[in-house]
């Protein structure tokens, strides 16, 4: 029997791969999309595709609108910053509170229900905004978490949380994407995208996926 | 100043107690409920009217279906065990899937924005019907989380996240409520009330209830 995963899955360039991966590794995948209250709503499209093309078991969408709970610019407080020079001890507006933590949680419950004991989640602490729940200490905390947290969890059985993008720079996530075959364009990275739904270019986001494509020496097939 | 706290209320016996108890130690509330799919609504009523009794600072209601999710006859999966045994070693089928890691996640989102570094859960692990997620270990993984997953967190701050009633059976949880001067006749705890909206007495919620009620020596001021 081929062993379920459950695969966090936003539309962006890292969990499709981090999706492909997990693909590659023999699972089967179900996918989470969650809509937690992002400014558009284009990376919600961008994971139905991607959904499709990688055959996925299963595509759940939920809803959490931590619009509600506020603090981020990514959820509509304030402006998301444009072309400004990372810093990963400079935590930027896009930061949305807790929200890792809540979409493993969230995938946590799906796995119990289904019986998998694997969760993928495309963070990355190379190529990032120096978001903490991007971290690997967060990840090996969470799956600590797993191991008290369910049924299954009684026993001592733990949950584990892949992170295969963790110590990837984005050119070689970009590499290993398209050695697994992957149709970079169907993605979305835009954190604030124009009205006609274009990548604006010049957000985190875009500005690290643009120099990893660079960096890979290939082109994005996605046009900014 | 007075330091804020944010406290998880879902409208019956053990949230409400722990929210005066967190009152009483000089918090300011920011109650949470969070919508997750039950069967009935009584319970988020009776939220609501606990919240204005506690003259909160704000009560937040977040919605996200779990029911989606499955796997609980709390959310609708199969119905709700009446008059059994209460054994905790066998969880039953009232258990929702993760739950209070969602509810944490989500309380640790609100408390980052509000910067209050205090979370209230009236979990109990004497008189309670077995559910992995309300024992002193699980609160403890998820303090440690924490320490890592906000921006608090980068600078090794954690979040305390306090279970005041973990120790207590339910007489002295009444009991503490009692001296509190709480008006128990505001609650809902049932897990499957009449079409009336009464409570059913038989589910483990009830029974758990009521044998507080007889062990404490007083009477419930809610009619079964």
């Amino acid at each position: 029997m081929v062993a379920k995963s459950v695969v966090l899955l936003s539309g962006g360039l890292d969990s499709y791969t981090t999706a492909a991966i997990a693909s590659q590794q023999g699972f089967a995948l179900h996918a989470l999309t969650v809509r937690y209250g992002q400014i558009h709503h284009q990376e919600l499209e961008a994971a139905k595709k991607v959904a499709h093309e990688l055959k996925v078991a299963k595509h759940l969408e939920l809803e959490v609108d931590l619009s509600r709970i506020g603090g981020s610019s990514l959820t509509g407080s304030g402006s998301v910053p444009k072309a400004r020079r990372l810093d990963a001890n400079n935590i930027p507006s896009t930061y949305v509170p807790a929200r890792n933590t809540v979409l493993l949680a969230l995938a946590l419950a799906w796995a119990e229900v289904l019986a998998a004991r694997d969760i993928f989640i495309g963070v990355n602490a190379l190529d990032y905004s120096g978001y903490p729940d991007c971290r690997p200490e967060f990840i090996t905390a969470f799956e600590h978490l797993t191991a008290v947290a369910t049924k299954a969890g009684v026993h001592g059985n733990r949950t584990r949380i892949h992170a295969p993008l963790m110590n990837l720079t984005k050119a070689q996530i970009i590499q290993r994407g398209l050695e697994l075959g992957l149709d970079y364009g169907l993605t979305h990275s835009c954190y604030d995208p124009t009205e006609g739904g274009r990548a604006c270019g010049r957000c985190d986001s875009c500005m690290l996926r643009l120099q990893g494509f660079v960096d890979a020496g290939v082109t994005d097939p996605l046009e900014m």
